[in-house]
């Protein structure tokens, strides 16, 4: 439920009451008031507290109904027993928004949670939005708000610019602000959510994706309390532009052992998450560093649109590892033109300025070389991006001001390339690069990796305006289908199985194989036995009438045998099919994000390597052949060892169609299974083998089980 | 050609002539006299030049014959074309070590390289070692010697420390030590081999092993010049307790050519290289940031006994994200004994005491418990590092000293484990804590990834006092032998065969054939033809001895009509195997270091997925078993998919006797390839399948062909 005037009035109210001021600027109800002095908020700021008629020099009023404004949001420090009447009476006096420092609520526990629900009843009651509880509360840095009681501004004040912080937790989101501030990265605002009561970490992406002032957004997640809503909010600033940098904890077992301690929320499955996350356009981090070199990076709007590096270097051992990084993560390095190599050679004999541009150490006393060597690699090699290589050289006073009237020049001749260079030495010498707008990274690895994900975003914008799919409903049957059901089902929504009919006698099963031809397969019908083969209820290269016959009792046998409660149907006979390349295909159910499609090849690439591709259904065609592509496995269809390529497009429009299928069978729909399925060689289509659908049974409930 | 002696003298001189000297203190004969006045160097400078009375203040000499004295290094500024002469000169004089700084030979071309061998000739015939030429030189920060004219003491010297660094390039090598500074990281000495005529960079680490002063070498390498002496330097430093830290570049396509117009060397196969050094105890880097991390970790010579790491922290989120980080290397972070969390939870109640070591902010106020916390980790938890996560908190003046006076006693507590924080803020704050004995991060995952290199240092030097293997020498035939010969070879050396038989008629096929069993499979023999299923010269699943008899005509006609001129030596008849788990390995002859030995899964696994093992030949079985268990196909060997394990233990032995007799066989081995070779389940052994020996043929040469 994100109302973009609802959170504004929380992050730049024009007033705000702190309900359980202090004249302690070390407590919570004191230090947000000290801090908004101090940085000049412009803003009325209005202490409550009852004991006092001044709280650090401003008049305090005794009670939230004796304000002598309505004020536009709230800081709330007084103890968990008092939070639930205070917002009684901030929602009767007309406030919209506040933010709740209390602690004691559903971190603590079940009775905590029931209270926390309580608060939430009274604000929806008076359409009050709050932040928290237990939250460690706002800043916004552009006009001097500081709701928070953060000791991070003990040590200074962020410094303003457009990246924004929104952060679960208090305690990381601060560290985060806290680093830009070291890193003399300017930020807009932070947002830290606490329990997320109400507001969650979506709204708060949401909120800067549509404000001014914010153009890169950092967030930290925990758990995914609104997928909806967060993923909403990706594609809001994905609209809009702005680079959405992610981090989500709770990869590991131990870290979700640690997050399921902390937030007491389930942190889901993180590949699910990577997947959907990184498909909404959030670029995924692991580290703090990593994302604000990302941002770093974003923060100057520079968005180039070729995904390639230049390198120019005063050290060709730092161009070689450089570029050793670039081709690991697949940042292209291509070489620059003949031509363009020809005429940097005719300016400096000794020069290697294919790409990495070596310009030797002779550019440190010349700087016009490294200034020519960049400009050809702009403008001839057309790279994104450009990364110098000027080591302590370019920190030095001696060569500072030289360096920077070579190259300032070039950053405003190629506005949309980003030039960085990897420097070392004393800030106040490198930050005048910056302010002309050149980047400054201490290593070049860190450099080409935050380069690189910048200059992904502009091929990957392309990528993501993808046409809305139509999803027609699916009348699903109240009952969990058997596997000759299902594959009808799923034939209907454009996901074929072999040919094949369900039987109910001998006679009946050996006129179908006649009519398909030889061999055939034939598996017991049931929806109650899931491991067919296990009790030999399946039987493979059936090459004649006879064989079908007595298959066809053998399998009823052995199904009587070992399941004798199951629910049997009949008898499957279908054509059976050989060569191409086995895949499995399917969709999930995922407590977060709900129905997920996942693809993979057969064999040793699921079960020991764990190579599949994932995504949140629905999608069209060429995502799905983006997803069967990404696989490490890929090459098998495509090709290796030999083999002619499997029928790929048939394998995508299938895929497509299963997650079209999914979306639109709804709630119901528990999972779907299709393993193995073929996929033919040239052009001859992929065929599911094998069809399990689960579903919420209706009316009967489970009492076929 | 490593001697102590001599290197030592080039790098510690008592004296240095530098000829070619300079009054300009920004040219190159003139940079070493101006830094090494202004670091104190309490040796003798002896300037050279004909044209000046003093240099820099100093009396000059016309020419090296005219010294007053012998120096014992010297530094050559002077024009390519005057080197040859300035050294014989020096050789004359009984100087031992020259450093060149002079460029102009080898990195020009051919010509140049022909000069640079001239120089090494003169050199050798007095025994003099040199540096260089196109050297950076060297400096000892303990001396006061600055042998080098790097831009880098324009900014200032060195911090006096035990890191070592040993580069090929120059400008990099001046680079990390630039960072190094930056990082008030101490270093003991820069050197930096440039063309390597003489001494290489194995020699610079070898000379940093067996010194006082330098306990962290770091190095870095684009091309191995002398890969013997490389791995017998690796090895000193190892037993010397000195850890290396590497960073070889031209690892990718885009670099190796970089590296290739850079240093005119072949870069040499990275995973070849990458498997080789770390055999020998490098811990390999990609970056010169994490080369710098780990040697900060290092540095103070803590190599705790454990690879478990503790974390501490007062953000819930910050503890998740680090152990994020430490389950994806493989850092074990196990959790608190259930006694020892209890009484945490007794301590601060809403604290998470597991590991993670949740503290809450509550320890912002209240540095004791953070104490408490961290020594419970310490001694309950009994964990090799402690990361306590403090952000912006630690680097506040206000809360520093309180902290300082909390952990410091912990420090000296615990002498033999790692006490890192991860902390934000004012630079003089922080170094407090690096006084106290306390590592300091920004980041919390580079701290993890950092402290997790100089864990492992303890488990991997137990692994590595393996016994010296005995390689006894092994006869090679004159030719190449076919496959029975090469079979019959290696089952002498411990590497079987299934059983088999060379044959030359159908009835001894046949009888053979009976003896072994049914099936059998039959192939030609011959040396010539290496493809013998694509002739149709392979046949399988033989039942009897009429198919046997059949085989044996058609395979010989197959032989005849598609090699007609190949040598048949007759057929091989071999019991059929069935069951286990295709593996290969083999033996192939790679530039820089040697004989190298392969190890991977059939199938996808190295065709697809490159899933191999390396290891320089010989090596012993445990050595061999781990190569085995490092594929990320090993659970296909253990066990997984539901089959029995199969025999690792034989396919150990097999693979280190199959290293031992390469290694005995020498210089006329090219390659050895055993493909398949089948590990049977249980106890039942490997077997290779295939053996395909190449070596260089004696006298009669390659007419066969």
């Amino acid at each position: 439920m994100s109302i973009l005037s609802d959170i504004g009035g929380l992050i730049a109210p024009a007033s705000v009451a702190v309900v359980g001021a202090s004249n302690d600027v070390t407590r919570i109800g004191g230090r947000p008031i000290a801090a908004m002095r101090a940085a000049g908020y412009r803003g009325r700021i209005l202490p409550v507290n009852p004991n006092r008629d001044t709280v650090q020099g401003l008049p305090c009023y005794p009670s939230v109904g004796e304000l002598p404004e309505v004020p536009q949001a709230a800081l709330v420090a007084v103890p968990a027993g008092l939070v639930g009447e205070v917002i009684e009476e901030l929602g009767k006096k007309g406030c919209g928004a506040a933010t709740l420092f209390s602690a004691g609520f559903a971190e603590t526990g079940e009775k905590g949670e029931a209270a926390q629900r309580d608060l939430v009843d009274v604000a929806r009651r008076y359409g009050m939005r709050l932040l928290g509880p237990n939250t460690l509360g706002v800043y916004n840095v552009g006009i001097g708000y500081y709701g928070t009681f953060s000791s991070s501004l003990d040590t200074g004040f962020p410094k303003l610019g457009n990246v924004g912080i929104a952060s679960q937790s208090g305690a990381f989101g601060a560290h985060l602000g806290a680093l830009a501030r070291d890193r003399e990265l300017g930020c807009s605002a932070l947002i830290t959510t606490g329990n997320e009561a109400d507001i969650t970490v979506a709204d708060a992406i949401g909120w800067m994706a549509q404000s001014d002032g914010t153009d890169v957004i950092c967030t930290y997640m925990e758990a995914i309390n609104d997928a909806p809503a967060l993923l909403k909010a990706l594609d809001a600033a994905r609209s809009a532009g702005k680079p959405v940098l992610a981090l989500k904890s709770g990869r590991s077992a131990v870290g979700a052992r640690a997050a399921a301690s902390h937030t007491a929320s389930l942190t889901g499955d993180a590949v699910v998450a990577d997947a959907v996350l990184s498909d909404h356009g959030a670029i995924l981090v692991r580290a703090p560093d990593t994302m604000m070199d990302i941002a770093y990076v974003a923060s100057p709007k520079v968005f180039p649109v070729r995904h390639s590096l230049g390198i120019v270097t005063v050290s060709g051992g730092a161009g070689i590892v450089a570029s050793d990084e670039a081709e690991r993560i697949g940042l292209p390095m291509p070489a620059m033109p003949q031509a363009a190599q020809a005429a940097l050679k005719e300016l400096l004999p000794y020069s290697s300025p294919a790409n990495p541009l070596d310009c030797t150490a002779q550019a440190l006393n010349d700087p016009s070389l490294l200034e020519a060597f960049t400009r050809r690699g702009l403008e001839d090699g057309g790279y994104g991006a450009m990364l110098c290589f000027l080591t302590f050289v370019a920190g030095s006073k001696a060569m500072s001001e030289a360096i920077l009237t070579a190259m300032a020049p070039l950053r405003r001749a190629y506005p949309d390339r980003i030039i960085a260079f990897c420097a070392l030495g004393d800030r106040q010498v490198l930050r005048q690069y910056e302010e002309a707008g050149i980047l400054i990274f201490e290593d070049p690895c860190r450099a080409v990796r935050a380069l690189d994900a910048v200059l992904r975003l502009a091929t990957e914008r392309n990528g993501a305006a993808a046409a809305t799919l139509a999803v027609p409903p699916v009348a699903l049957p109240s009952r969990i289908p058997d596997e000759a059901q299902a594959k009808a089902l799923l034939a209907d929504a454009g996901i074929p199985a072999a040919p094949e009919q369900a039987v109910q006698t001998a006679d009946e099963a050996a006129a179908a194989a006649d009519r398909f031809g030889y061999p055939v397969v034939m598996k017991v019908l049931s929806p109650d036995i899931v491991h067919k083969s296990d009790i030999g209820a399946v039987r493979l290269g059936l090459r004649n009438a006879d064989a079908v016959r007595a298959a066809h009792a053998e399998i009823l046998a052995a199904a009587a045998h070992h399941a004798p409660n199951a629910r049997v149907t009949g008898v499957l006979v279908a054509s059976q099919l050989s060569g191409g390349v086995e895949c499995l295909m399917g969709v999930n159910r995922d407590p977060v994000f709900g129905l997920v499609a996942v693809f993979g090849l057969g064999g040793v690439f699921v079960e020991l390597l764990n190579d599949i591709a994932l995504r949140a259904c629905p999608f069209d065609t060429d995502t799905a052949r983006r997803m069967i592509l990404s696989i490490r496995g890929a090459p098998l269809l495509q090709g290796a060892r030999g083999a002619e390529p499997a029928d790929i497009d048939a394998l995508a429009r299938m895929l497509s169609n299963l997650s079209v299928f999914a979306a639109g069978a709804g709630e119901r729909l528990i999972s779907i299974d299709l393993n193995p399925v073929l996929a033919l060689p040239g052009c001859q289509g992929a065929f599911a083998l094998d069809a399990v659908i689960e579903l919420d049974e209706q009316e009967a409930g489970n009492d076929g089980h």
